[in-house]
């Protein structure tokens, strides 16, 4: 990988601060770190998730910088790091959407400097405290719009994310927000409906506690995941999220119709099909 | 526990397997086994889960008779084994649903001898090639209407649970019909209609592989359940599962319509209660 001796981290929660955490160990960079909240800086501090705190006026010197904020907030952020970038500084977003922060900087003077990314990588927690060096190891990142990144640049973000240990795919923004939303967005909240729906029902925990398997608990897990990281996602990709909502109800409600109809035939039929999904995934 | 010196059990998947691989470990009893599926029994055989083959006619040396078919067959086989056992048998089944069962042998001569249990433990996987001997190690089992149980029996199935690591709790089959429903069932029918609703639209595979993340896999895990398994569980558990299904139904159209409305706050709301049920999980 090309040299790189400062890296700025902005937002210093799951995804920032074990990018901090992996890249103070695969790489001999200084990491600064910069948090709206003071807390989570002053965390990111003790867990030696960054080397030092900066600020956004004092970027100058990074070699790369890496947005990983709320994705409402990224367009405003990029635009304001791209004013300030180098000509060979890096800068790269890990947002789950991609379409409306591309479409933000594509006209900015530095286009050539940002690269959209998306880690495919998370866990249900958040915060500095969820953070772990290992997050990205053999996970997929995917890449939106290359073309408009400086060929150098991009060969620099795409090295930078091996050596976090991931393997970059490069798609269109547009297509890659239509996809996330049925493979990430929609399990996400089918979870947090599940659980919701369990809740509401199960007024007496005790029956959770008790009756709970691994399946439920398996199914459920996003419901744990963060409002403020999910909120602003749901509403950036809502065209995309919409249809899929759409035509998941679509589904149940027809699987509930063969179940209120005793059709076992149907029942067994879209089960057995949807099994496929282990050729998939295995 | 009382010796035990021949159990025989009746359907060698998943459930009964594992049974016969876990109680061939924790007792000395000869194992016997039963399967329509003429397979899964030599399967069965070659696994060693079980020690021989039996047949329904030849029960009567038997002091526990475990019934691991699919729950619409429970019903016949419960009543068929219990036509022919001695005094001191102890006879249970494993199935998902309870109250149905629990029904079919109310007026039968021998009831006391039943025990309608509904041990908590599965995977996503099938058949005899599934089984393992840890699989009931700390997990919940029910009991339920165990008031219809003779007391000499159900202490026997008590400590036979435990002998295989469980920790049995007690219910009415009708109480544990309804929470199942919310806390197993549905999670099972979200798990399948969201991974047919991706793979709908995901007719090009490739997008699955490559954006799918551990939040995907993990929520479309239980869409890989056995059809044969689930198909007369969803049936005979209707009534439940279609008023869960509905409730479902409802809170995602109603986090729908949160996000169409860009309604943050709401959509922040609804997540952030939601994740409570990381206090009644972990």
């Amino acid at each position: 990988m090309q040299k790189v001796n400062n890296i700025t981290i902005i937002g210093l929660g799951l995804l920032g601060g074990s990018m901090g955490l992996a890249l103070k160990k695969k790489t001999k960079a200084k990491i600064w770190g910069i948090d709206a909240d003071k807390e989570h800086l002053q965390k990111a501090q003790e867990l030696q998730i960054i080397d030092a705190a900066t600020t956004l006026n004092n970027l100058h010197k990074s070699d790369v910088v890496i947005i990983a904020v709320p994705v409402n907030k990224i367009p405003e952020v990029a635009k304001e790091v791209l004013n300030q970038v180098q000509e060979n500084t890096l800068v790269f977003d890990v947002g789950s959407t991609k379409h409306s922060i591309c479409e933000a900087v594509k006209d900015h003077p530095q286009r050539e400097n940002y690269v959209a990314a998306h880690p495919i990588a998370g866990t249900e927690f958040s915060g500095p405290n969820a953070a772990f060096d290992s997050l990205f190891e053999n996970k997929k990142n995917i890449i939106c719009d290359a073309r408009l990144t400086n060929p150098k640049i991009l060969k620099k973000a795409v090295e930078l994310f091996k050596v976090l240990g991931m393997q970059t795919d490069f798609m269109e923004s547009e297509s890659h927000d239509k996809h996330i939303a049925y493979v990430s967005h929609l399990s996400h909240i089918s979870s947090f409906m599940l659980g919701k729906t369990v809740m509401e029902i199960e007024k007496d925990e005790i029956n959770i506690f008790n009756m709970a398997g691994s399946g439920f608990e398996s199914t459920v897990r996003l419901a744990k995941s963060s409002a403020p990281t999910w909120t602003p996602i749901f509403i950036e990709n809502k065209e995309n999220i919409i249809r899929s909502l759409d035509e998941y109800i679509r589904n149940l409600q027809e699987f509930k119709e063969h179940i209120a109809n005793d059709n076992e035939k149907a029942v067994f039929r879209i089960m057995e099909e949807t099994n496929y999904i282990k050729e998939i995934l295995d």
